[in-house]
Order: C-alpha cells, then sequence, then structure tokens
C-alpha cells in the first residue's frame, strides 16, 4: 500500500515522538523497523524502504525542512545559477544511511517479499525545489516552465542523473523492484508532459535498465497514460479516477498496472471496502496487476480497515 | 475568464483594502464595482457577478469565514443532526444583495455583453461544509459517502433545492447564463460521481431548465466527461488536462464546450501564451466553443498578459 509505512499506525506513531522525520530517515535501526512494521501489522506482501522523496534533493545541497504541514525548502530554486550551485550528489557518500536501511532490509526479510527501492521523479522533486515546498497550482514552476524552459530543463537533467545514481545504489544495496514518484506531473497538460517529465523519465528507466521491475506512479494520470506506457516502465501505477479495466484497455498488455483503491475508502465502511476491492480486482482482470492503493493510506485509516483490505484482496486469487 | 474578478487586479485589491471579503460580496455599490473591473480593464466579453460560492451556504445556517487561507466553517456538517438542522433559504430575503448586485449590473451593462450567475454545486458544497473549509484529500466527505451515504445523500438533496432557488432568483435578478462550479467532483471516481454528484447535478439543470444556457465546470474532468454530458448541461467547462480537441470528439456536438487554458500558461511569455492558446482554438475546432481558463485565473498573473489573451482571442476569428 502506498505510504504503507506512517501515521496511520501506532508503532510507527511512538517512534516518530522521538525523533523527527528526517532524523528518522537517516537513522537505520528506526527506518529498517518502520518499513517492516506494515509486513508485520497490516501483513502487506511487500516492503518498501522507508525514506522521504526529498532525501536526494538535501543531497544536492538544497536545506529541506520537513514540517507537519510538509517540505519546506527556504531558498527554492528560481534561476539558472541556483540550478548551477546544485551538488551531483554520490549516494554511497552523500546517502550511506539509504545504503544501510535497504542492506538491513534485505537480510531481515531473508526474501520472505520483495524489497521496494524509490525515488522521486524530475519533475515532481523540481517542483517542490521550485515552490519551496507543497502547491495547490504549481504557478512557480510553470511560469519558469513557460518562460525559462532552459533552466527548468537544465533543472531536470540534474535531477535525472542524481535519480540515476540513487536507484542504482538502492539496487546494489538490495532494492529488487524500483519506483519512481512522479505525484505532480499529473497536473501538465499532456504537451507539457511530453516535453518537460517524460524525457528525463525515460532516461531513468532507460538508464537503470531491465534488471529490476521498474514502476512509474502518477496521481491523476488519465490523460497521460499511454506516454506512461511509452517510458519505459514495466508497470504503471494509476490513481483511483481512471477506471482500472480501462486503462487496460488503453496500454495492452505491454505493461503491468497497479492500484486503484481511493485511499479514502479505507476510511468508510468493512462492507463498502470489500465491495469496492472486489470491483477492482475483476476489473484489472486475471493477470498483470499489482493491488494498491491510487495514492498514499491516509494518516486517520484504522488500521483494522488496512488489515482487512490486505486479506481480502490475498484470498481473492483464491476464490477464483 | 474564470474568477476574472480579483486579486490580480489592482483595482480589485484597492477596494479588499477597505472591506473583508465577504462585506464584499454583500456591498451592493462595491461587488458590481468589482464585478465591472474584468471588462473595462482587460476587455473579456462577459459579466460573471462578484460572489463567493459559500454565500447559499451562510444563507443555510451555517457559520463561514472567509481568510486569506481559504474557507473556514468552525462547525462543520458531520452527523445527520446536523443536516437536518439547515435551513432552506429564500434568496430574496436571506440573499437580497445577490439580486440588487445582478440587476444593478443588468442596468450598467446595457446588453452590451452577457450577465453570468453561478453557483457552487451541491457535491462541491458539501465537501466545504463537511471538511470545514479546503481539502487535499477529500477525507472527511468521503468517510460519510462510504460509510453515512443516506446522511451524504439529504444533505445534497438540501443543497441541491437551495442551489435551485438561489439560480432560479439569479436568473430572475438578469443573469443571462448560469454556471454551475463541481470544481471538486473531478476527485471521484466515476462511479462515485455518477453516485453521489451526477443525480444533483441533473435535478438543478433539469429544475432551471433551458431558459438560459447552462454551464458545468469540473477540475479534472476527463474521466466524468461523457456523464457531465448527459448532466443536462449545455456547455461543459473543462480543465486544462484534457487536450479539448478529444474532448469535442468524446461528447460529440451535444454540448458546446469552454475551456481550457492552464491559468499558469498566464505567467510565462506572451509568445508562449499565444501559441498555447492558438492551439487550443484550432484544437476546438471552429464552433460551440467558448474560449476560457481550465481553473480559476491566478493572483500573481500580470495583468498585461490577461489583456493580450483576450485580444488574442477576440481577433483570432478575424484571422481565420
Amino acid at each position: 500500500m502506498m505510504r504503507q509505512a506512517g501515521r496511520y499506525l501506532k508503532d510507527y506513531r511512538d517512534i516518530r515522538q522521538k525523533v523527527s522525520f528526517l532524523q528518522l530517515c537517516k537513522n537505520v535501526d528506526l527506518a529498517a523497523e518502520v518499513s517492516l512494521q506494515p509486513l508485520r501489522i497490516v501483513g502487506v506482501d511487500a516492503v518498501i524502504f522507508f525514506s522521504d522523496i526529498l532525501i536526494p534533493v538535501e543531497a544536492m545541497g538544497v536545506t529541506v525542512e520537513l514540517t507537519d504541514k510538509g517540505p519546506e525548502i527556504a531558498h527554492p530554486v528560481r534561476s539558472n545559477a541556483d540550478v548551477q550551485k546544485l551538488r551531483a550528489p554520490d549516494p554511497a557518500d552523500d546517502m550511506p544511511f539509504v545504503g544501510a536501511i535497504l542492506r538491513r532490509l534485505r537480510t531481515e526479510l531473508r526474501d520472505q517479499v520483495p524489497l521496494i527501492g524509490f525515488s522521486g521523479a524530475p519533475w515532481t522533486l523540481a517542483s517542490y525545489m521550485i515552490e519551496g515546498g507543497g502547491s495547490k497550482s504549481f504557478a512557480e514552476i510553470k511560469k519558469m516552465a513557460f518562460s525559462e524552459p532552459a533552466t527548468l530543463h537544465a533543472l531536470l537533467d540534474r535531477l535525472a542523473s542524481t535519480i540515476i545514481s540513487y536507484l542504482r545504489f538502492q539496487v546494489e544495496s538490495g532494492a529488487q523492484v524500483v519506483q519512481l514518484f512522479d505525484t505532480w506531473a499529473g497536473e501538465l497538460t499532456r504537451r507539457d508532459y511530453e516535453t518537460f517529465a517524460l524525457p528525463v523519465t525515460k532516461r531513468i528507466f532507460e538508464e537503470i535498465g531491465a534488471r529490476v521491475p521498474r514502476i512509474l506512479y502518477i496521481n491523476g494520470c488519465s490523460n497521460i497514460l499511454e506516454l506512461m506506457a511509452s517510458s519505459g516502465a514495466d508497470v504503471l501505477s494509476v490513481d483511483w479516477r481512471i477506471p482500472i479495466g480501462e486503462a487496460r484497455a488503453r496500454v495492452g498488455d505491454r505493461v503491468a498496472l497497479q492500484g486503484n483503491l481511493d485511499p479514502c475508502v479505507l476510511l468508510g465502511s468493512a462492507s463498502n471496502l470489500t465491495a469496492t476491492a472486489d470491483r477492482i480486482l475483476k476489473d484489472a482482470g486475471p493477470g498483470g496487476h499489482i493491488f494498491n492503493l491510487g495514492h498514499g493510506i491516509l494518516p486517520m485509516t484504522p488500521v483494522d480497515n488496512a488489515k482487512a483490505l490486505v486479506e481480502f484482496v490475498k484470498s481473492y486469487r483464491h476464490r477464483q
């Protein structure tokens, strides 16, 4: 489940009381512990290492604060000079804890379930860097796109290089799958997606290669689904707004699909939850489907509902 | 242009310095003045009366505060008892200023350009009432949808009744077009849109009738476009994410289309602005198209860009 290690789990909140979010990302023991909590408590069938998508951004020399209201970047990247000042991090030197967490998890998991690595994608990371945090309108990054596209392309290229070395490092450290989160690329027109986000996504997937399955997630992906299918991803992770059967019809068998339960369904009744999950499983068809949420699990999700969902999905194939 | 009377205009900001947002909505002289500013300054070819979508919500007995961060409702509607307490307002008694503003505008406009009335749609107004303000996840309204659907349906029905009398009152007061903003209905799956938002939308359009053109706007509408086309709307106002030619191909000639420039394009270069507007005009085809933004104009929009856009669009037909 997307964002499966997190605030909806009491065991996670207990640990977070003691350390800040960034400290937790960099503490190998604690990050490994919270990564494993969803496996132990909820029974999911894959583990994603606990981290934040802005870790490589910080390693590029940008000061990042993670507050309760989301990420804050006091000095956003707004000019070509700002872009030129960014560092090209060496993951082993600059983010050694990521390697250590993944190695620890692989050891602990003993190949019971696969271990997933991840990174934010260039467009999404650039949006935080340029906006200075989360955004509703993405006005600053789009202003740059529509007035200084060369500066934005330079930033996206640097991000792509960083992400390639970061994901390679994750694979070398034990990640068996990689997921690229381009959460905010669904805010683009198809043309702008093709101009700004897709080329760097393709480059990343090409340079990672087929040694591990590559998953691409975009929130609000309906208008760019075919372009996503051309990115080199092996799996497209889709949000809940598009019926998954329709996504399958549009992309054919070229890629697997992941998704796509509205995370808010986990806040409702158990009967509505299983009925909705059942419809998704049927709609997705018999193969090439990884059941998941269409976006991150919400902090107020009752753990019992998360457990019930996992149990229902696991038992589904046996019932067919 | 959506949200054309607003903060990007200095003349608007000068007036807003003197009164609160809600005071401005209720002051006939000032609301008429800011409604007319975009016509005078930017040269748009229609006037929408200045108001807030939460005006009828306040008239239903909900205390609303409009802050710089958006609307705040201290006592959100969360139970059936809360729904039963809501008033059924009489627009002429409870929102007389709306009628007065529209009558004033019709007099001042002397039919130079059409006057547009509007309301929030039930799903979108319910989301503010239940969430207690704006939301990213719409967790509270969806939690109600997925656990107590009867309560939500009761609220949506009451809202529909209020909106019908509110829009009729607007038409009687001089509105020549009505636009229904269901801004947040694009957050629903197709099935949930069909269950919760569409039936009340249909009822509103049916009871308003064909005496004035009826426009339906939804942000992120791509997955529910055909359902929107079945709502009884004469015009579908679409966001920028769907190519407008594709929207046309999907809905055929059943409805006119409005849209769909990304408001952020107004923050970029003039050359990119006109090139993008030109593509939309060509893509939309020769008829049944109202050029507009795909969402509200942003406060940081340079007025010269807004003027250049209006001029470009107005001159486009002559150049064909």
